[in-house]
């Protein structure tokens, strides 16, 4: 290992510079503008791949974004381990907030901006990174490796599940290896074990066929912006808690150990609040935060259209309101049961004066791995050899589809080693990676490789 | 009369091709992009009022849009009319709606299209036609005439009042003549003797200070969109009242007359709900249709803006979240105290953990007027023999707060000839003017000042 990690070392700067060439193209997968930038991406990633000593790279065409597949098998009596990423990234409006360009990578003060810098472009890296040190010293990767890159994280993975389900010989392993959650803190390395689930809906309500004078009409028409602020509004109680019928009843409670681990973990209320520019810290009554970041369901407002929103005065009676809306779920919640019931539950709130459209946009398994498994034991060993210290334990309150196709399609478990920080801004304007954590990352996946030779798995 | 009457029919292509140039100047008062069209439109309304024989035309500049006034003295011992109205026009968004270009006016089967045709141009013009056919047939004009012809109607005559406060010698008359309301119903004429008022707000609520991940940040982090929501759901209660403290205190009850009038009116149910696309007539319990649009006031929900609204789903928890809202006001509400009344209930409405901005876009009187007076006695003749047919006298949703001041400022009572049809798309995609309702129109508008001459004021 001593030979990989000082070649590690010694690349820093090419390693900078080819993440740049990454992070420059403006793969958003979710504009059709951009549907050749998320090619091109893809193409990058197999490079990088071939790169890196893969010997089979392929790029499979879907019905939306392609995804890329790596592999190199060195040994079957090794474990397998199946590294999963994504090359696509977030929209960037609103573009005027960023201070430097969303595809221009620029360094400032030891952190490394640019859209997808940390989700997942910059974390993903780590990996086409590690492997490569391997090879390039003329060493057999310690465990067998294949990669699984897709281009349409950020619009739900719409055509992932098939890919895997089709696949499942070709992506066989023991274990796959995510790289797409924060640190808990700055400096305390962190291994995630449990993500929320996703239920993402937009609503559209529609009063008159046409906008009409507020003046002139207002008081005998049904105005869908009005009705659909109530719709919202009854979908929480007055303690935060979602009012949709049996909402709750797969809902599982956190644990004893879990509550006394949480609250020894270094979260300080006051930086947290004064980071997003907040002065309290409101939710569910009964759970600290990050009990309710981590382990609890919410219901939010994505977004909200309707009539004027310009500069100015317009005395406009709407004739159509637009909301996106989302539920994240935890264990054991399932997204098509919920979204039944959520869509139940609106269905019964709008009156019968507006039409009511409701479209599922997509939606996503929560998930918890075991803590004893011994690729956690391994990962939590590379972590203290790649960044100094040991790793704390931690759930995530986003989601990442895939770690529940995993364990469901492919009974696969997973680790979730994220090298971002909680402040990095992702799906946000001006987005950072950390670059001494982009450094001890790739140490750690190398670490990683050599730790699951040993592991027992 | 003859000859003027002989004279308007003689000349309906010339005025329609006139009013076509008055239509084709885009003078959007609320968008500065428009700050010349507005100006080209003042100066087209001075040149008009020259060509009807006016003495003395002024068009005087304001901290906003210019003011025209137009003024001919025949006999200090007649009564003198006052003609308001407006030459701005409201913005035209969603321009993919209109069939044709707002500012290309285009007739279709007997229908004048563009914005300006109903409100005002279209009905202000009416009042220089009918000048024109006295002057041109070489008469004197039965009585005074004086206009005053103002730019910003549509964004709340922020500069009328002290415009007319300083002129109050100048603007003096005997009544005011205002023309920017809509008939009762395609050929019923009508008479409108009460307005609504108007106080017009924007909220802006902030939480973060830039858009969150709502995975990683959902569950402690306020949602500005939701409690946007929870506070607008909060403005009105299940019977459709309004739930502001003391709201109503002020509230004129309609009379017995009134309630026996309106239900006398020819209102049909079905074809009004068809004509705007919507299947029910809901609004505050215990009073009809009518009754709600003309003598109750309203809370409406103009706009809505918030977090992500294109194509696509974003997970994101929005730093901001905007509504443009309004009410209606009937007599004797005011709109300072309403307001007062509005922003301290919306402040007890907000949690502590959203910053909240209240911004008084603006506001008017309502106003109702007396049936008995000579004048609405001389214009329900006028009627009869422009249109051929008795008014109807009904009152009216909108607002239009110079009636108000007329009558606070210098006790001038207004008469109210609106030749517009409900459904012509004021303040929305393909507004529209009947042409034969215009020309009628400058027929009454020339028997009005005969009419007003021997009305005894």
């Amino acid at each position: 290992m001593k030979e990989v990690i000082e070649y590690i070392e010694r690349n820093r700067e090419r390693y900078l510079e080819e993440l740049n060439e990454f992070l420059k193209i403006p793969s958003i997968s979710t504009d059709p503008k951009n549907r050749e930038d998320v090619v091109e991406a893809a193409e990058f990633v197999a490079r990088q791949l071939k790169a890196s000593g893969m010997e089979k790279v392929e790029i499979s065409a879907t019905e939306g974004h392609p995804i890329v597949f790596g592999e190199q098998i060195t040994d079957p009596d090794q474990p397998t381990v199946l590294v999963y990423g994504h090359y696509d990234v977030q929209p960037v409006d609103p573009i005027e907030l960023w201070e430097s360009g969303p595809f221009e990578p620029t360094v400032r003060q030891g952190e490394l901006y640019a859209r997808g810098a940390a989700d997942d472009k910059g974390q993903l890296f780590i990996h086409f990174k590690s492997a490569e040190a391997f090879v390039k010293t003329g060493q057999r990767l310690p465990v067998n490796i294949k990669y699984l890159i897709e281009g349409e994280e950020e619009i739900g993975s719409p055509h992932l599940d098939q890919f895997i389900e089709e696949n499942q010989e070709l992506l066989g392993a023991d274990v796959a290896m995510v790289s797409d959650t924060a640190m808990f803190a700055r400096g305390v390395p962190s291994i995630c074990y449990a993500l929320r689930g996703l239920a993402y809906f937009q609503l559209d309500l529609e009063g008159a066929s046409t906008d009409l004078h507020s003046g002139s009409f207002g008081g005998a028409v049904v105005n869908p912006a009005f009705e659909l602020s109530k719709i919202l509004a009854q979908m929480k109680d007055d303690d935060d808690r979602i009012t949709i019928p049996n909402f709750y009843s797969q809902v599982r409670d956190l644990t004893d150990r879990e509550r006394q681990e949480f609250s020894r973990l270094p979260f300080d209320k006051s930086a947290y609040m004064k980071d997003i520019g907040i002065r309290e810290l409101p939710g569910e009554k009964g759970y600290s935060p990050l009990e309710r970041l981590w382990t609890r369901p919410t219901f939010e407002v994505n977004g909200l259209s309707s009539g004027f929103s310009g500069e100015g005065a317009k005395t406009v009676l709407p004739a159509r309101a637009m909301a996106k809306v989302s539920m994240r779920l935890v264990p054991d919640q399932d997204p098509d049961q919920i979204s039944d019931l959520f869509e139940d539950y609106v269905h019964s709130l709008a009156p019968s004066s507006v039409k009511l459209k409701i479209t599922r946009m997509h939606g996503g398994k929560p998930w918890v791995a075991s803590l004893d498994h011994p690729a956690l034991i391994a990962t939590s060993k590379a972590i203290k050899k790649g960044f100094g210290k040991d790793p704390v334990f931690q759930r995530e309150g986003g989601s990442i589809p895939v770690v529940a196709t995993f364990a469901e399609l492919m009974n696969l478990p997973s680790v979730l080693m994220g090298i971002g920080l909680p402040d990095e801004n992702a799906h946000a304007p001006n987005e950072k990676l950390n670059l001494e954590n982009f450094y001890c990352g790739i140490k750690s996946s190398a670490h990683f490789l050599d730790e699951l030779s040993r592991s027992g798995l």
